[in-house]
């Protein structure tokens, strides 16, 4: 504990319990430009003084902070607020202190002693004199003729009314002492990341995959043709699997055959060959001017390239002959490849995080990052992060995004919630969630209720992905089109960042290896394939639709305002999303039900809408363009799962114009 | 942020989110000598290795810690707890590692490949090895007996059943190398008491009004007569409100007159004239031998003396002459008295804590305590601390205490809850609260959960009190004798901390000095009054069975076991308290109507105390000492306030004998 004595006891102002904070100020919160954070403290002094409370706010380094005044709330919670304007590390702290001028106004005006109210009214004279001679100019001279004005008040109602002065309580907050100030003993940090990191919609794809003719092995002029199908459909993120060098030492086969034949390319995620590793591109995808061509390209799309780094190491992976010492190595000579008994990764070697050339090693992975920043990659999905040390994803994230603040990180963790919590405290910008597995009405409400409502989303920030290349769902697979349907709809508005593993998932590819496995049969991990993307079928113009109703309405682009409503049936769901001044409210109602018709009644909160309950609205489906006017807190509807399986519906408010008719707003 | 880099980056495993802990370690946990610190810890690492974990715990400054195995509970959660044996500072912290013989026994089970056993027997040969050498005497021919038993293991399951054996399990447990080991970045304090700030019962009596003739002005010799009569109804601490040189200057006349007449005593809160101050006695009460005597014949009867520490001054307290700078002069040349406008205590001086005389004035208050300590004085309760600075609180409280750690302060507090949460963290052993206030059972109900299961009773000690000199309840005032015998007896219940001012209390004072009043008519605060203690209408008895109950049950004598339970009528509040190992269970039911009889049927968990649902069970009321033969988990209880409004039931669990028959344990 710091003794008081060692700082000056005179400070009376006590702060406590300042929100929002992780960890005593640990790790940082997490906002995107342009967000705000709401402050709150608890602020309280000894006796009956009054206190004044400050917010002050700023840029981790600056060498001034703004301040805004707090607010006092009632039981001695004090808020303000302030708007982060620039990517990086902002901090945020409160400082307090007993107010004399404000403390003698408070008291003047509850004085009835006429002699009392003389001495009193001296005291504040002085008071204002000490502050005019602090102050400058105009307010200067003002408060000087102020602190006259009480000095020579000649009677009780004068001086109580030149103490209660508006202009003298505004020269007085700004010139008055601050005299021994309390500041709160930590300074809370903020990572401010870009837009992108709170809203996005992402498209994973084999890039080897994209050859036109469906048969030769893609390159990155192939994705490049993709670009445009890709941005018809209105995905902000292009993700693409490793594009390095795959090892041929162990290479897997088709359907993670342990033998690969001659001509199978082996998976992507088998990094490092003789010609390179985690800073090589795969020579049959194209040199490095053709990726940063397909970069910029993305980008003219309005599409940032996102690429995956794994890191571990193929057998073949030159850092295995020039570091040896980052792998573990056995007493057979061989070195210790990735498994987790009776399971085996031959095709795999992990790092050795315990070498004792540890912190080379830490800075090697940290140049991988750096080097693809050069190259105009912006956001990284990272591959098992939970399986390397998060002492260092905390130094690594926040070196790289002391020179890059607009980086990001996207953990793809899948693993218990105590550690995906901590990948994401540690710094990275977004985390993989438990969305695929979360199917009945129950499970939905419970999660993303603690996704947007609980602390954690103060550094937690979910994107969803209803599925993966490791996750083919049974839902998924047992579901059909609906199925499809319903899980891109509810992950594109549950969540303001979601992706899809394309084109598998708007191809509505089902087929798992083996009964009761997640896994595809003929993976895309293991071999090439070709997609038909102009099939009749395909989900594409759904998805489309389903976009760019994320980007028209604002309240799809966060996640905070989420509410769930009842619905008297448990296979549909009914949440709600709007922006703050509810001038954009979106309610979905989905049927989680693929297979069968179902219907019920919808109850909502009508206050929370600032809804009347005596007039209609109209509901305007989005992805339908169906209109249904809606009376009151109760509403029925009804959802045919082979037909569209969800409504999005943009709440319409019924206005009367002063020339008496009414619209919809 | 502390850089990993400084550190050895190489510690893979993650402590966080240890509690208990208050504000992050900024303030101390409470316990009483003997109680337990159960301690709570998520703690992970990457990957699938296997962790051990450990809590370190200790007196503060000692040179070495215990350690206590952690237990992992699941969901990454690990437990262990300790026993604080001592009065003084405590801490805790918790030390975790990746342990590579457990991790490596752990995979070697799962192991299948006998090439690849081979291999793993030798890596699992090397770890042993290497601890023996660590180890001494028989542990490390046992350690090189099981390595040597390794290298040399011809076939695979004979490898797996030395790898798996429980003695080599138990000494790598101790002899294995803890590498790389994380250490919680803070060490959590505890601060441990004296049981009484767990458990006791406080009388308050005015030392003055104590002369047997009921006319003078009462001594210490007097109190010291009155010391049977306290101790045989059970009390615990003898409270004496301030016994220092009261101030003739704007003293006070019964019932709180501005103006007080030649012969009235004054307000004893009106501390110090010119013979004296804080640490002087009114010499009407004695000498200061007669004082110590008192202190060491209360404590021959069992009881603690406890002082009111009032830290004011009347303007004849010499520390206005002596030392001026220590109070805030007006323009007018006189000193500013205690007032919040428009009320005015002209008999009061509050120090000027803002004086640049501070750190002298805080250590002449300290004095004050260190000299009442050194008269043998151990218990303080502190009038008003929320009008004095709270950083002079903790660091006055934490130099007392360091010298004196079974010292205990009793917060006068009766303010806005945040502060009197402050004031419990800074380090009173003690708290206030607003039992007075609290009748209905919906309060009842709230307060005392919060009380006794909210974070806060981590540091918030209550010490519940009916009635004080300051506070006469309406409840008091108009609820009649059932209102007195129902109020003692909650508190006595409801807290294992609890007081009453008396003879008010016993002697059903309850006239107040003006309707909507709380004070007393005729307070003892003015005026010297006469009891008489022998009235047959005292509750001096039942108080008395009410401690004694209090005394022989373990049940009542903490607060973290209280349990609310139903009964369907809200005139009607009923509660438990159970040891640990349920030996002892005490139900109360409370009628909290004071007019009339009320009846209705109580519901219990059986489940929690272990009860058998189809098995009658007795309960014993302590009060009366009826017994009433209950079956399952609803049951009728009828009170009648007028001879009893509350059962203090004792659980009686029915057994059967070997004999076959059954008693009543």
């Amino acid at each position: 504990m710091r003794s008081s004595t060692e700082s000056d006891g005179r400070g009376r102002a006590v702060i406590d319990t300042v929100s929002p904070q992780i960890e005593g100020g640990r790790f940082a919160i997490k906002r995107t430009v342009g967000e705000e954070v709401v402050v709150h403290a608890d602020v309280f002094c000894d006796g009956h003084d009054v206190l004044r409370c400050v917010l002050l706010f700023g840029r981790e380094g600056a060498t001034e902070w703004a301040e805004a005044p707090m607010r006092h709330l009632g039981n001695d919670r004090w808020t303000a607020s302030f708007v982060v304007g620039e990517l990086g590390r902002w901090g945020y702290t409160v400082v307090a202190w007993v107010d004399r001028f404000f403390t003698w106004r408070h008291d003047l005006a509850r004085r009835t002693d006429p002699k009392d109210i003389a001495v009193a009214t001296q005291v504040g004279a002085e008071l204002v004199r000490e502050a005019a001679a602090r102050a400058a100019g105009g307010a200067r001279t003002r408060l000087a003729e102020f602190g006259e004005a009480l000095r020579t008040a000649s009677e009780p109602d004068a001086a109580k009314r030149i103490g209660a002065d508006e202009e003298l309580g505004q020269l007085m907050a700004r010139h008055g002492e601050r005299l021994f100030p309390t500041r709160y003993d930590r300074t809370l940090p903020v990572v401010v990341d870009p837009e992108r990191a709170r809203f996005g919609a992402w498209y994973e794809m084999f890039p080897r995959s994209c050859a036109a003719d469906g048969a030769t092995h893609g390159t990155f002029a192939d994705c490049e043709k993709r670009l445009p199908y890709v941005a018809e459909m209105g995905f902000d993120v292009l993700y693409l699997p490793p594009v390095h060098p795959i090892g041929t030492t162990y290479r897997k086969g088709p359907n993670n055959a342990l033998v690969a034949g001659p001509d199978d390319p082996g998976s992507p995620w088998a990094i490092g060959a003789p010609e390179g590793g985690h800073t090589a591109l795969h020579r049959e995808l194209g040199t490095l001017a053709d990726f940063r061509r397909l970069v910029r390209a993305a980008r003219e799309h309005g599409i940032e390239v996102a690429m995956d780094i794994a890191f571990q190491c193929s057998p073949d992976h030159p850092w295995v002959q020039e570091h040896p010492a980052w792998f573990r190595w056995r007493p057979d000579g061989t070195v210790q490849y990735a498994e987790n008994p009776p399971k085996k990764y031959q095709d795999i070697y992990p790092f050795d995080f315990e070498t004792d050339e540890w912190l080379a090693l830490w800075q090697e992975l940290k140049g991988v990052f750096l080097y693809w920043i050069d190259q105009g990659v912006r956001i990284f999905r990272v591959d098992n992060p939970h399986t390397k040390p998060f002492p260092m994803w905390e130094w690594l994230i926040r070196e790289v995004k002391r020179d890059h603040p607009g980086t990001m990180f996207l953990a793809e963790a899948f693993t218990r919630p105590k550690i995906m919590h901590r990948l994401a405290k540690l710094g990275y910008t977004q985390s993989y969630t438990y969305f695929a597995w979360r199917n009945t009405k129950r499970e939905l409400v419970e999660y993303f209720t603690e996704l947007s409502q609980s602390e954690s989303r103060e550094y937690f920030r979910p994107n969803v992905w209803p599925n993966t290349p490791d996750i083919l769902t049974e839902f998924l697979q047992y579901g059909g089109r609906p199925a499809f349907m319903l899980r891109v709809a509810l992950a594109a508005t549950l969540s303001a960042s979601y992706g899809i593993y394309g084109p598998a998932f708007e191809l509505l590819e089902y087929v798992a290896r083996d009964p009761g496995s997640e896994e595809y049969l003929d993976s895309e991990k293991y071999q090439i394939r070709a997609w038909d993307l102009d099939r009749p079928d395909s989900l594409r113009d759904y998805i489309a639709r389903l976009n760019r109703i994320r980007k028209e309405n604002p309240a799809l682009q966060s996640d905070w305002s989420l509410r769930f409503h009842g619905v008297d049936n448990d296979a549909l769901i009914c949440f709600s999303k709007s922006s703050e001044d509810l001038s954009n409210v979106i309610l979905v109602v989905a049927n989680l039900d693929p297979h069968h018709v179902q219907s019920g009644w919808v109850e909502l909160p009508l206050d929370r809408f600032d809804l009347d309950g005596d007039r209609p609205y109209q509901v305007h489906d989005l992805l339908s363009d169906a209109r249904y006017l809606w009376h009151g807190a109760r509403n029925f509807v009804r959802l045919e799962p082979h037909a569209v399986p969800v409504h999005v519906l943009r709440l319409r408010r019924k206005v009367r114009t002063e020339r008496d008719f009414d619209y919809f707003l």
